[in-house]
């Protein structure tokens, strides 16, 4: 009968996931779990901990604990994983991902577990492998188990229109399918400032550039730093759809989703608008396509085989 | 007649001026700046465009610029210092002390250079001898130059007595006088959950165990994260500050002032309590102390003094 | 499995149940459902549908409703009674409070009926009196069954305190006991600004004053209105206390809660100071009070059993 | 050197005027004016001080005046005029109109008087005419002088389509130009939900049918209230542009504004998409229109330029 806050987890205490359990709190979304794994322990300890003496500053009345231990994200409503390790000089893709799978089977195991009820969000790279991986390791619904990369592209996107047209943020929309970055799959035709199309704004050429600039923005973040890779905007997005779920907002994201004839293809994760409440992934939206454009979302889906093929093997 | 949107420069772009930066942004209170040594030009650029970047999925409107020229802190409303080396392993408090000051004067200059009516927040440790400096290099009025200590130090205290009680953030208030940390003065008498007394409400062994933590606030996550120091919490007071300022709020919190005959004191900037509002410290609150908490006062001041003592010398 | 957004009804449509409704809907925390008798079907339709075109340019994702049916409000987190008639010339304080407690069975019966498991709070004056036939007529346990009164009786004191400072409201507390209005027994020692407490800053004569003034805030604006009551102060007040319960918060707010022995009362709906939380009424806070609180306070309660008097008989 | 709060008037204290103090206090974005004519003085002031009452509970920073006394509005950002007569039964138009163009002109008298900085935004029905009056009356240059109804009617059209789809009111866009209500021009090809064109996902049919709805929408709430109209949808889209401006967003919002040549029009305040930021309507945007919408355009300015007869003559 009693009212229970939320409760959202967070798998991996690196950047990403810190400022995402930060940005969590931050919305008194829920109470926030922030998982790393025991050689971690004390830094996942100290950022939470450190979080969590920001909220009378704040106004916001969450709990956030750091932790080595999985009993503490306990039914979750919603789990989120940015684990994972990055590529590293001289590591082989194949390396990469073969890692990345084998920590997101143990995680999934722990998570399904203690949250046998959860949704989960998916961010670790190669994200379409990765969020499949879960969904098969989890055994749960589809509409439970989501990846992101859109939402995140749109959102550079957006700000690069935004800053060529000198236009507020909010009145930028943009629309991309199939994978991440270079495998992104932009729709100019959908996407507008303040609802007039792009190509009526911008000329192509420079368009093209801010494509060009927007598929290769976690590389140009990448550069900047030097050392590790963007976490405020990748964070943002995955709190955007967190909201979206918790507050059963019915948010029309694009999320990479398991598709089962939509868009013609089968038992694969594919960046694809969703609609996103309560229940998850609450609808895939089927779109005609041109025929370039179904030609580059093939190839774009050619990428994720390719890399669900150093899985599989 | 136009209407400007604020504008909030952060000196130095390590984790509490990143974090500051972001929370300045999120709250869609000011355009910002993030300003760091040529060195880092590259990782101050690469975490500006990353904040800019979620700036279309938070929903505000704010330019964000990572920068290693001050010129772009043109104009400035406020201009938050953070820069300043952290004490490494075998550096003597003279030398920590010196080189922060020797970084103040040459970041002071620069400010003042570009934004001669702005008003100047400083957080670099030691916090009152740093803001001193900033002070008299400056040139600026006193109302216009002030230091965070306070704000942290009470939002660690509310934290632990709202954990201890099982109550809101929201209705627990510490107050403090004085310095950071070991030097800090809490005013128990004047702290309270609900407005009821926490002498109240807890009994005085373990308060003075939630005092002594508070104190030691820093060092705890100091210890737990191994590598670095807190800066969540720190960066959302500097915040809290800056939001009472640019909306000319009246808070009433704990600022380092500099003081002239307040509390018996002069030529010091000291932690007392402080109305803040469009016009920096518009007012420095006095109370009566009993003969204890003077005697502590004057002890934290003996603190100042003696840094402070070190870099004029 | 699904997460669901929570829901709040409000009972009685005008212009404090519709302010209610819009603040809950503003602040998205749960759908609306705005209720009203049958002769009022088509305004309370009109005003609900009105919220409802807003949603889009305030940003959030509620259902707002307006309706006859308490079919409606069918499993409520919370309901919300503002219904009742307020006092009209000529009329007896005897007929005004036996109508509205006839209001308040009829509307308990439908409540409790569609809502069985929901926390209830009470506006309808005299609230005292209304949250105990309430709670009678429901049956339900006494922690969910919540009156309404202090806080705004504090929120009146906090805006004339900060004004008369020229400080931020965020820095004021009060603190009330007992009735509402005349009634209330302010506990002027606990009340503070930015921690410090007003005896201190404000002289006796004029805190008496600004005393008198809040216990006459309700005749203020009814006089300065010339038609009706407040409404915006009241419905803000009635969300936060939605919003303390929902988010489970913990908020130490005064509510008036059924005493069974605390400060010598029984069987008593009084103004104390409460925990507020996903249990509703968690916890009375008990305080030491003095002789002369003592004395005022059992003479709000004589007040308030004077009118329980009246719907007895 | 101090930083003021902005400042923010409204002219009629009706409830649309009411509830755009209101939700401009909620924001914090100003200190609030009411202003009424001396007649409803008490009502006015009842409303300011029930609203500053409500401040505290909602944790914002703001003042808020009720007056009679234009003195009171003294050196204003924005002044929004929502004062004017209803059309009474009995009534013909022209007399509506040319009381309502009186009314403008001494309002924009005394505006002008004490803020001749200031911008204006105007909802005052027939808001194409009587935007008009005030641009001419003020002496203010185009950019200054702004008309609300695009806003509302997106917001209305918004809602019916979210509904329509079960969607997020965040990710329907709507795009109309020209009058307001039945004059309004909608281009369904600029409106979207999650980016896809509507006309994908709705049918003809019913899309007329929402179009129509939104047509007719205040007519809607007029007839449910039984006695006024809407004024919570309307005064949530004067405080959309309202902020707007104030944080120099460059939002891309449909303005009544001052036409000299766009679209083919002259010396005529019409419903165009136009760049909202710190000086008012930064520019007009122009789109190529079908043969169709030109039609409907040019209708739409027609009925614009009759009213403008009615006071001309």
């Amino acid at each position: 009968m009693a009212i229970k806050r939320r409760k959202v987890s967070v798998i991996g205490g690196g950047f990403t996931g810190a400022t995402t359990a930060l940005m969590t709190a931050q919305k008194e979304l829920a109470d926030v779990v922030l998982v790393d794994v025991p050689d971690m322990e004390g830094p996942t300890k100290g950022k939470a901990l450190d979080m969590l003496e920001s909220t009378p500053v704040q106004g916001v009345d969450v709990n956030v604990v750091g932790t080595k231990n999985y009993e503490d994200t306990k039914d979750s409503d919603i789990v989120i994983i940015t684990a994972g390790i990055p590529r590293k000089p001289g590591m082989s893709r194949d390396d990469l991902v073969n890692t990345n799978v084998k920590i997101m089977k143990q995680v999934t195991d722990q998570v399904v577990r203690y949250s046998p009820n959860c949704m989960i969000l998916v961010l670790t790279n190669p994200a379409d492998t990765m969020t499949y991986t879960v969904y098969k390791q989890s055994g749960f619904e589809k509409n439970r188990v989501i990846g992101q990369s859109g939402v995140l592209d749109t959102a550079r996107f957006r700000t690069f229109v935004a800053q060529e047209l000198g236009v507020s943020v909010e009145d930028v929309n943009g629309f991309v399918l199939g994978g991440h970055g270079d495998d992104m799959v932009p729709l100019i035709r959908y996407s507008y400032a303040g609802g007039i199309p792009l190509e009526k704004l911008i000329d192509k050429e420079r368009l093209d550039e801010i494509i060009e600039r927007t598929r290769k923005g976690g590389g140009e973040i990448v550069n900047l730093l030097g050392n590790g890779s963007a976490y405020y905007a990748p964070a943002a997005s995955l709190v955007e759809m967190t909201e979206a779920i918790l507050k059963d907002k019915k948010r029309i994201l694009p999320s990479i989703a398991y598709l089962e004839g939509e868009y013609g293809f089968n038992d694969l994760y594919l960046g694809v608008p969703t609609i996103l409440g309560g229940n998850g992934i609450e609808k895939v939206l089927e779109l005609d396509l041109t025929l370039e454009e179904k030609a580059d979302l093939e190839k774009s889906a050619d990428s994720v085989r390719e890399v669900m093929g150093l899985i599989k093997s």
